[in-house]
């Protein structure tokens, strides 16, 4: 098969997601929901810092998750017990959701307006950052356990994300990680990043978070707004 | 675009990696090399424990390396550091490496004949599994701070793969992670897996592991001087 039928293949396939994110995105928006889109290597404790974040916030705002893996269950059942509802998408042989998959969890989900709804990707650090969702953004996680060399060798993910979140870094004084570094490396490859460090053991550096969320809740109901009031005059 | 267009063009694709898989097994099967492909999530430290184990082994027998990153030289460099010819591949946007990139990256490293070959895979626990690049067989790696519940999210690389290399186990004092249960899943996936731990920082269960490639070595070529036999008779 000739290179260029496999690069037309690609666009075709990355051309139809996009119209179904811009659909997923103009419900969201009429929803004012904040929707992230969680992205990470398997491991870096994506579910594990959501399950604290939504023991936190929600009796803040109304939350629900929709969850990625290739199989099981376990995630959105960890989620259903913190108390918020959740859908799991099992991509099977996929290696990242995409925008159909999604807009479907979507009308299952019923997410309420001006809630806040989290999208937790397959554990991946390539392959999701092509595909847009319709989230608001993307924020991608790394554990201080992997390495601060990972947004150099995984550029397309740290460029395309919006938030960078350092987790586990109640084991920093176990492993030989340079945070320091790893922001330089992460400002390389994109250099709006934004980086909070945090670790949902111990509870350290979470209020940013919730702090960052709570601003991106703002702006996504006052660009609502806005654009509702340009479209309504 | 239909799915059944995209289900033939996956097949089209695996179908032309196959072949090119064959010609890397025949060409490593002729020269008695045993080639194995080191997968795993990002950061699950695949190349510091290559570093250690070419350290230890290099005065035994030759050792090469292909690395594969999305982007950067990084490993190679380690690897060149600790003293054995290195390759390195960047895929740029691609996911994976496959038979058609291992065979251009032999050429160039030219690996001597009875040496031990080990390609190093984009960190991703998804998309690697799916292709063959002619290797002896797959090493998983997952290190204890990814959680005990991978093999079952990623089903498909551990049932590919023939051993699992259970690393940074120095960390285990300090994160949750069941050994025993981690196990369990996996042998769910892949009955026949072996399971290894291992800890490059502090050197435990290295031994096991040199054994279980010298093995592998003595079989592969046995293996390859009973098809010569065969075939000269």
């Amino acid at each position: 098969m000739s290179h260029a039928r496999i690069v037309q293949v690609e666009r075709d396939i990355l051309g139809e997601n996009d119209r179904l994110a811009a659909d997923n995105r103009a419900f969201l928006a009429s929803q004012r929901i904040l929707a992230l889109n969680l992205v990470s290597g398997p491991g870096s404790g994506k579910t594990t810092l959501l399950v604290r974040t939504i023991d936190d916030l929600k009796d803040r705002f109304p939350i629900a998750v929709i969850e990625g893996d290739q199989q099981t269950a376990f995630d959105a059942e960890r989620i259903r017990a913190a108390g918020v509802p959740s859908v799991q998408i099992n991509t099977g042989k996929g290696c990242h959701l995409d925008a159909h998959m999604v807009g479907h969890a979507m009308e299952r989900l019923r997410p309420q307006p001006q809630s806040l709804l989290f999208i937790e990707n397959v554990g991946n650090l390539v392959c999701p950052a092509a595909f847009d969702l319709g989230e608001a953004g993307k924020v991608v996680m790394l554990s201080v356990t992997e390495g601060e060399d990972k947004p150099l060798k995984y550029p397309d993910m740290f460029h395309a994300s919006t938030l960078m979140l350092l987790t586990k870094i109640d084991l920093l004084p176990h492993v030989p990680f340079d945070v320091d570094r790893c922001l330089e490396y992460a400002r390389r490859v994109n250099p709006g990043i934004t980086m909070l460090q945090v670790s949902a053991l111990s509870g350290e550096g979470l209020p940013a978070w919730y702090d960052w969320i709570e601003q991106n809740r703002l702006n996504a109901g006052a660009a609502t707004a806005a654009v509702s009031a340009a479209q309504g005059s």
